[in-house]
Order: C-alpha cells, then structure tokens, then sequence
C-alpha cells in the first residue's frame, strides 16, 4: 500500500516529458522539480511513444520540451487534454505553433533569459575569429611561438568593421549595442520588417544579399523559420565575399552549411564562429581541420547563471499553470 | 664610384636600429622606410655592438627601438648626438626615461594606436575565459560533442560580474568602456592616482589586493613600472580567490608568474587570458595544458589596421624630426 506521503505525490498533476531534456543533463533534474507537480517521462518507458501517451498521457495538460523536442500534430492528436507547453529554449521552431493555436494551447518560452548570453557569445566568436583568439591560443600552446618565431599577422581590427545582423530581435540587438557602442563597429540589419527608425537607428536591408554585400561580417540572430531557412545561401556567400566573416548564433539550418562549407575551405569566405549547425551534433569533418573557424557545441545560452533562470521560469511558468495563474513568460504570436 | 643615386642616399640622415624590429618582419620593412631618412641596421654588423657604435653612430641623432629594445645609460654614453627615440612600442618600459630626460632626448611612443586594439584583445580573452570558448572549440574539434555528449556546464555569464581593472589609462578606460556599456559588468579600479571623479565614474581603490578582494576578474592594463611589477602577487591572487580570473594585456611581469602559474594549477584562482609573460617567448609549460587558461602570444597589439598606422606614425615621427617640425606622437613625461 501506498505511504501518505507517496499518495500525496501520485495526485499532483503530471508535466510530460518526450525526451530526456538537455537542462536536465547540463544543469541537473533536482533545479526542475517542484513540490506542485511530478514529471510523467516517456522517455524512461521501453513502449513506443504512441502506445506509451495512448496508454498514460491522455489526462496530461502540461508538456515541458526543449528546443529537440520536435511537437506536431501528430503528438497533439495523442494528447487530447493539453494546455499548455512550456519550452527550455528562447526559438520555437520545433513547435507546430498553427496546431497549437488551433487547439488553445498556450506557450511559454524560456524569453528573453538567454539574451544577453547569446549576444556575448556572438561577440566573443566574432572577436576570436578577427583577432585569431583561438588559433594563436593553438599557436601557443604547441610551442610554436618559441620555435617558429611571432604568430603570422593576419588579425583584424574590431574599430570600424561594418557588422550585418540577420534578425534584430532580443539577440540582434543586444549584439548591436555591443559592437557599435562598445567597439566602434558600424551595424545595419535585415528583418521580417524594418524597425521604427526612432527607437532603432541602424540601417535596414530589405535583402540579405545586399547586406552582405555591404558588410564585413555577417551574424545570424533570427529565428528559424520557413523564411530564414538557408537564408544565408550561395550568393549571399558569395555577396559577403572573401575577407568577410560568418557567426551564426541562431539555428544551423539558417545557413546552407554545405555551401559554407565549401566557401571557407576554398578560402571564398574568410572565416566563421558557429555555434549551431544543421545536423547537430554532428559537425561537418572539414570543419574540425580549419585554423580560420571557432566551433562552440551550441552552447551561447549554457551559463550557469541562466541555467539558474531557467529552472526558476520553467517551475514558476509550470507552478502558475497549475494555479490558474498568469504564465511567467507567455509566448504571443505576433 | 657612387652613381648620383646612391650618393644622395648616402647623404640622407641615418635613424638607428639595434634590434630587428618585430613589426619589421610582422608588417614588412618596406612600410617603414622614407625618401628622407635611412636605416644604419647595428644588428646587420659583426662587430660587437659598442665597436659598431663607436666605429659607425657617433653623429646618430634618431633611435628606432622596439618593445625588446632596451636602452639604457651605457648605450646612451655611446652616442652623444641621438636627440631622438622612436619607439614602436605604446610602452615605455624598456627605456630609462629618466636618462633620456637628463640628456635632453625627446621620445616619439606608438602612443594611442593600439588601445583598442588591445582592449578589444582584453575583452575578447575575458570572454573566452569565462565562457570557455577556447575550450569548447577544443571539444568540438576533437570531435568529442558526437561521443561524448554536451559539454559540461562550467561557463559564467559576462552580466553582473565585477571586473577590477589594474591601470586605468587609455586602454584601461576602453576595457571598461566595452564591458561596462556593453555587456553590463561593473567596473572598479586601481591607478597610480585616482581619477576625477566627474570624468571617471567608477569606483577606485588605492590597494590592489582590495580590489581583487572586490573583484570577480581582474584586467592587468598598467605599464610596467618599478610600482607595478609583480603588483600581482600571492596576496593579490588569494584575494582574488577561487573564483576568479585574470586578463593580462599589461606586461608580463606586472604578474608574479611563478605563483600565478601555481595557483591555476592547484584551482586557487579560476582561470586566466594572458597576452603577455615574463620571459616572452617562453611560456611556462604548466600554462601549456590548462583547459581554463587562454594563451595569445603578445599579440594584442598586431592587427593589420593598426600596423598601417604604426607605420604612418614611425615614418612621420622621423620625417618631421629631421624637418625640425613638431613629433606627431611626443611622450610627455607626467
């Protein structure tokens, strides 16, 4: 027989979980966890999923994923009682958002917490690339400094380097504030739609393309949608051209990877600090060889100071949930 | 017999060179030279350097020195006609100043062209080191993010931590300028003197070691003095504590290597960005397998852009001391 204890846990209501969440590995479950709610995870049960909601899930009203956690509506279709979905990530692409909406299902984001991490870490991939932070760190450690004499100079400066920001969100333009204001670059910006000139000063580009042809280096900060996707093809490669720089801190699928590939292995583009990439975690083998690429494993937004946020928005989002109270961080479709 | 060519040559005033200079073979010999000066090379000769000098220098009036250059009063003694130093070097330190002023000799510095150079390099070590980029990049290369999985959580974010900036000069004020402004640091300082508050915002202490005390990463910008050298002790690193980080962008010696090695050995501080050493280019070999410690091989100052201008401000310093003109770059004792 069930303690009192145990019985009492057993009648808290259930956040479902699909896939084992990266925050829980990287962070630790125990951060996640609330007196008001226990986790149901699918991904613990030897049935196949279908079977597994089909037979447990059909009474859960609350779905916690992260951003691999693909949600369509063929999920939906099994889950018939739920009401909202609470996401580790700041994107929403791995979310049907229209089946959603259809079916009353609120969304709430981990925001804007991530922000200020991604910005610094966009800034810090491109300072490693144009100041070869990376690749002199290499140079050094080797031994090479003592034997082969000074590091080749081919460093550039920061100070009036013409910056392209792909999506001028949260991201963008607190990557914005930081180049332009911080280190004298010059920052233009295409977006779904030019920003009020009043609150936003930067030059808009309607056209990628163009931006790239009119920047020194381009960095990805937008969403990944059906219109960002390969955004960053073949001829704006060739527009941002060959001394020009790539850092994409959005989603690898915004870039044609394999077309970047090519571009920085023939030495059409000059360089590149990528932290996502289409196929994660697999990352492309030419680039592992390249002294002119920065790769961090997709981990702008992994501190642990928001690592803390997150875990206190995630319960706080799922705590007001079930207390009939407004969501911490409800996501609008605008 | 000399063609009319060579002969006016010959005639042009000669400027002194005891070393190689590093931005001749970083940037190119070509882009230091002058229709109206040229170059008597002491380290071409075979001679020992005080037969050279006493055979060849005796009515030298200029002096191109190097960061590596040391000039002192035996060398001065060997000629009575120099009026002149130019230096490559923002630093002053491998000069007796205090000879040079006795003798009435004026000194030309690179002055302010590579401070944001080297705040830049500053801020791009800090953030490599506090979100592990380097490292990452390491990780990812190896190709350990498909085997191994996500890349443990161990990155601080830029936010909210305390910077203690060590010098607060031309480039101390950019330092704090890019990570106060731009990614929400704060920051306080210690200088000879304390600045005017009214220009100076930020908090200052008279002891190194309270400021360590007060300070999550502390930035070494100072020049290296009689007063700063090994300003950084273990005081100020037990001070500075576990937690904490050091950037040095200043002089290697402004740092007790010795103790800073050991206490990034043994955890007792947190991690370290270094563009400088005590006995460049040796590099102790503990630093050489440290996850936490980012390496560039005194390199802050070497972009393409500021080389251009180096050489602009060499070239003109000497062309306007031959045409009794004022130095583009004067150093004012203080």
């Amino acid at each position: 027989m069930a303690s009192p204890a145990t019985a009492a846990v057993e009648n808290l209501p259930q956040v479902l979980l699909l896939l084992h969440p990266a925050a829980f590995t990287i962070f630790g479950e125990e951060h996640f966890t609330s007196p008001k709610f226990r986790f149901l995870k699918a991904y613990e049960s030897s049935l196949p999923l279908d079977e597994f909601l089909a037979a447990n899930a059909r009474s859960v009203r609350a779905l916690l994923v992260s951003a691999a956690t693909v949600v369509g509506a063929g999920i939906l279709d099994l889950l018939p009682e739920l009401r909202v979905i609470v996401t580790t990530s700041a994107g929403l692409d791995q979310l049907d958002l229209a089946e959603c909406r259809r079916r009353g299902i609120r969304i709430a984001s981990a925001g804007d917490i991530y922000s200020a991490d991604v910005a610094d870490c966009a800034v810090g991939l491109l300072i490693d690339v144009l100041r070869k932070i990376s690749a002199s760190n290499r140079y050094v450690k080797n031994g090479f400094w003592a034997t082969k004499g000074d590091y080749p100079l081919g460093s550039k400066q920061l100070r009036g380097k013409r910056i392209g920001i792909v999506g001028l969100g949260r991201i963008g333009l607190q990557v914005a504030k930081r180049l332009q204001q911080g280190f004298g670059c010059t920052v233009s910006y295409n977006s779904r739609k030019k920003k009020n000139p009043d609150q936003v000063p930067y030059p808009f580009y309607q056209d990628v393309r163009e931006l790239a042809a009119n920047s020194d280096a381009l960095i990805l900060c937008c969403g990944l949608t059906e219109q960002t996707r390969h955004a960053v093809d073949k001829e704006v490669l060739a527009a941002l051209g060959k001394a020009g720089v790539i850092v994409n801190v959005a989603r690898g699928a915004v870039v044609d990877e394999k077309e970047m590939v090519r571009c920085l292995v023939e030495g059409e583009i000059a360089g590149a600090g990528l932290d996502v990439f289409e196929d994660e975690p697999v990352v492309p083998k030419e680039l592992m060889e390249l002294d002119n690429v920065v790769l961090s494993p997709h981990s702008a937004v992994l501190t642990r100071e928001s690592m803390m946020e997150l875990a206190r928005l995630v319960v706080g989002n799922l705590e007001a949930f079930f207390s009939n109270e407004p969501l911490l961080s409800e996501y609008e479709d605008d």
